[in-house]
């Protein structure tokens, strides 16, 4: 998605960023079954018909690629270069994942929930297990009653490369949870230590002398300014409109603020709308550009309810994933 | 330790192998303190004439390294190239780590102990923390009663290069969990994800499609050839003796088999000693050579009492550790 191009509190599914690591499977919603297993009193599969009869809620949720403004680190990771657009807000109807948990029954044990999709591969990180893997991930069983099965993105069947026919929603966490092409609910318990949570997806979490490798989950307090775009030109002594989108995984954001003198001082956009929980929100700036002509740099931060804001700087520790420092963006002033 | 010299039960501490991460930390016994705290009821220090007066144990233990024999993979791999060496057998007296954890009193929410050594730095690896950390490695509580804290190698004050002055041995497994330079012994209700259980001294446990990163840990059942050594030459016709020793952290050794035809046929070689548990068994057998000059591969074979044996291809899932496939030495009979 061109994050220049936002306009309004639902991202279009058609400029919604898509993010794959396996080939999209072909699956027959006719053919497809969830299965739900594991540390449970009964398993049981479940086709894609009796699914749409279960009661269904609709929620608007922001996902973001945990590798997003990965091009704004200055020393060059590897990995997708993505600028400030992996990340976008749809309204996602389907069913509740609890649902689906009580029919099962839960053991006392249950510690986790794995998420499993039906895409699978071999993977060229010599680190990396040897043989195929599925895509998986886990959630602790507390956070399992947010996550929703979602079959309808925008009001419409999901497309393939949104996880059709069913994909998880993991509200407020990054994407990477959100499991598409579902097709298997393990509930587990001992900790799931999965590909996708360890030598990826994961970063240090640091205390003291030790440092944990620790699974991505929820989204850091960000705001991006979509217009202007890196490079524009805008008019001297003018009014310029500065908007975007903030976002949080801990509450909710209560404050977008704006520096055009690289942070050393800041004034407050208007947030616009209402805060819908693990939704993005729009806010906008009336910017009065200076008189004289040359290069601005204009940065934005966001602060959500929980009291955390955007650092200044990177946090090395966090590798190539939960980029939230302050991002600038250059424009011409002429 | 050139595994050609093996000779008797106890490995002489010169020649017993030595590996560190870092470089090794000059310790002052009178300074040296040993923490135990986390989560118990009371978190105390103890400095080493304190540690000297507790009741002491004697017990041998084998120790090895988690990529010994890695010069044996085909596909040469990243790590040092250890040939059969890194594995030695030594006496070591210390103080049961249960009689500290009785003194600061575990929580009923006590999962696993983390043994920090004081050796420290930064890695070179990319997806490595970024900042210094600390050799540090958990255990599950269950096998906390099975580790000593040593200050003495067979009968001698530890080295420096072997940990001085105290040095957690942790029977039965890799020696990468037996911590030199003991400092902290951290007592935690989650588990402990460092870097030298997961990025490295992991292996990937396969269940059907996933694959979960797993921390290295008991030792697996092995058999190593001593004499003759690789491209060693000996007289056909003739009575040879083949020695080596055999190891596992499962139970106990009960079998060792010889072939000299590949595999196809085996021979029982003669246990020798007692066995006791966690330290390896010396095993002989008396070859008669072939009446015919030319190569032979002889191969060793170990079956430990809970049933495991030696597989006889490698299991690319274990990277470049847990190396106990069927080890070829090649001999020339002239």
């Amino acid at each position: 998605m061109p994050f220049e191009q936002l306009e309004g509190f639902i991202t279009p599914t058609k400029s919604f960023y898509v993010r794959t690591h396996f080939p999209i499977p072909k699956i027959d919603k006719v053919q497809w079954r969830l299965r739900i297993e594991g540390v449970v009193e009964k398993p049981f599969e479940i086709d894609y018909d009796a699914l749409l009869k279960i009661e269904s809620k609709i929620i608007p949720a922001t996902l973001e690629c945990a590798g997003n403004n990965r091009s704004f680190l200055e020393t060059k990771v590897k990995g997708v270069q993505w600028g400030l657009g992996a990340v976008g807000n749809a309204e996602w109807t389907g069913v509740q994942l609890s649902a689906l948990l009580d029919r099962a029954g839960l053991k006392s044990s249950a510690l986790e929930i794995i998420l499993e999709g039906a895409d699978s591969g071999r993977l060229e990180d010599p680190k990396s297990p040897r043989g195929a893997i599925n895509f998986a991930r886990s959630i602790p069983l507390e956070k399992a009653r947010d996550v929703l099965l979602a079959y309808k993105m925008n009001d419409a069947e999901l497309p393939p490369e949104h996880g059709f026919p069913v994909r998880a929603i993991v509200p407020g966490w990054f994407a990477v949870a959100s499991i598409k092409w579902l097709q298997r609910v393990i509930v587990t318990d001992k900790p799931f230590n999965g590909y996708y949570q360890t030598l990826d997806y994961a970063y240090w979490k640091r205390a003291g002398d030790t440092a944990q490798l620790t699974a991505l989950s929820e989204l850091q307090v960000k705001a991006e300014i979509a217009r202007p775009g890196a490079g524009e030109i805008v008019s001297a002594n003018s009014n310029v409109r500065v908007h975007g989108a903030a976002w949080t995984g801990n509450g909710e954001i209560v404050k977008v603020e704006i520096s055009t003198d690289k942070g050393s001082t800041w004034k407050e956009a208007r947030l616009g709308g209402d805060s819908r929980p693990n939704a993005w929100r729009l806010w906008e700036f009336d910017w009065r550009t200076p008189a004289k002509p040359g290069q601005v740099t204009l940065l934005a931060r966001a602060t959500d309810s929980s009291g955390q804001t955007q650092p200044v700087d990177r946090d090395p520790d966090r590798g190539t994933y939960m980029i939230n420092h302050l991002l600038p963006i250059e424009v011409e002033v002429r």
